[in-house]
């Protein structure tokens, strides 16, 4: 009987033994979804880039340009700014992460002039809107849009190209914006 | 021998209570794992709301306006409207969830007459696409773009300005399209 | 003493066993919090679809049409196809999952004649963004944006419309972009 007991003990402290070996593979499971749920936690909160502005805060008319060289735009009304990666007082979008974004923008022109305006990343041209002068018919609208894959850092901004003209008012008919679709 | 025996027992028993404190712990866990999961799920789920629509389900030439004023178009022709966030009863786009949110519309312009679409948040001016009559050029195509960040129940729509004209017809050059880009 | 070592060992024994079923449990719980996470995961992965591109990786400028009969428009200078759904040597995007995407294309139009791009779906026509020809305002942008529910191998693209031409050059005012907003 003593020797039931023996083996009954000796068999628990066994079974004990292995269970836990078996919780510490459930703790290893844990850990390990700890850390994947976390990694997907911050790539979800990371993710949330989006800004939107229109180039005057003005209610009243305002022309930009022509200038004897490219110059950068500064749309300085924001609707959205989520995540900081635009700045209103450059017009300067920085990607805080790699990752691919979307940009739309809208030019409208009115008048005698033409209009033009570059999309550059890392100061080099990517596309651009244009439209010549509208003559008898006033006004003009062109846009134009872009999915690009940035790495952390690169640079978007819009440049009105040189001797062009842009006109914008309480319309807010130029916008741009732009938001990350998602990391890589 | 029966005195090991007390202590083989003793020791399992207290193994086994430390044990139970080591698997309260992992079911703690495992409680928090799912309840972010269900979190992350419940946000991921709730995520998918986009919509998508053209003015008219004719493929004949409609004309809406010109009216003393401005006046809600209601986007009828409904291409894609998953969460049923947008009512093509009344144009109006209710946000589910606060977020932030593209919205994106393109305006056709055909004839003698100028014409002129504006985008409301709560009945409040956000921006506008307009266009003169075209002249001679007798077709001219504008839109606009833009992020919003809205409220739970915040309302968006699109209105036809006073004493301006909308055409549209088979080719559905008129439409209206937004969707969340993220929860807030 | 015999008999409560006897009952101290069985209690420790039932206990195990109890025990042992609840380790399973929490066993049950990890696998299928592995599983939901290895569904969104790949979801997540999935989702991971964009392509950009403009007509014409030529620097001079080029001409299509105008044909008897719509064309289908190979915008061959991609700036972005992760996912790989797009296919630069057709023009054809095919929806690697079922899902809800986003489409937006520009279309510029130089000179003297009509303009005009239809998108079509599983060779259905969705929508178009026309523009006659400018006239004395020789230079015109039109554009059209939808949001589209995509079965997993459904097809999107463009087309010239029958007997108009499209102008494109090294301003890549013509672009073509897709990407998916979520999967279904």
């Amino acid at each position: 009987m003593l020797l039931s007991f023996c083996e009954a003990t000796g068999k628990t402290l066994n079974l004990y033994y292995s269970q836990r070996e078996a919780m510490m593979k459930l703790e290893i499971s844990i850990v390990l979804l700890l850390c994947t749920w976390t990694t997907l936690g911050e790539e979800f909160k990371r993710a949330k880039i989006a800004f939107s502005a229109t180039l005057s805060a003005s209610w009243d008319s305002v022309y930009f340009g022509p200038h004897e060289e490219a110059t950068t735009l500064v749309y300085e009304n924001v609707f959205t700014n989520i995540g900081n990666a635009y700045d209103k007082n450059t017009g300067i979008f920085t990607a805080p992460v790699k990752g691919v974004y979307f940009f739309n923008y809208v030019v409208f022109n009115a008048g005698e002039k033409p209009t033009g305006v570059k999309l550059l990343k890392n100061g080099n041209l990517v596309l651009a809107a244009l439209d010549n002068a509208p003559g008898q018919d006033t006004e003009d609208t062109t846009s134009n849009s872009v999915s690009l894959i940035l790495e952390q850092g690169d640079q978007i901004k819009l440049q009105l190209l040189e001797s062009r003209r842009i006109y914008t008012d309480a319309w807010r008919r130029n916008t741009f914006s732009g938001h990350l679709l998602f990391t890589l």
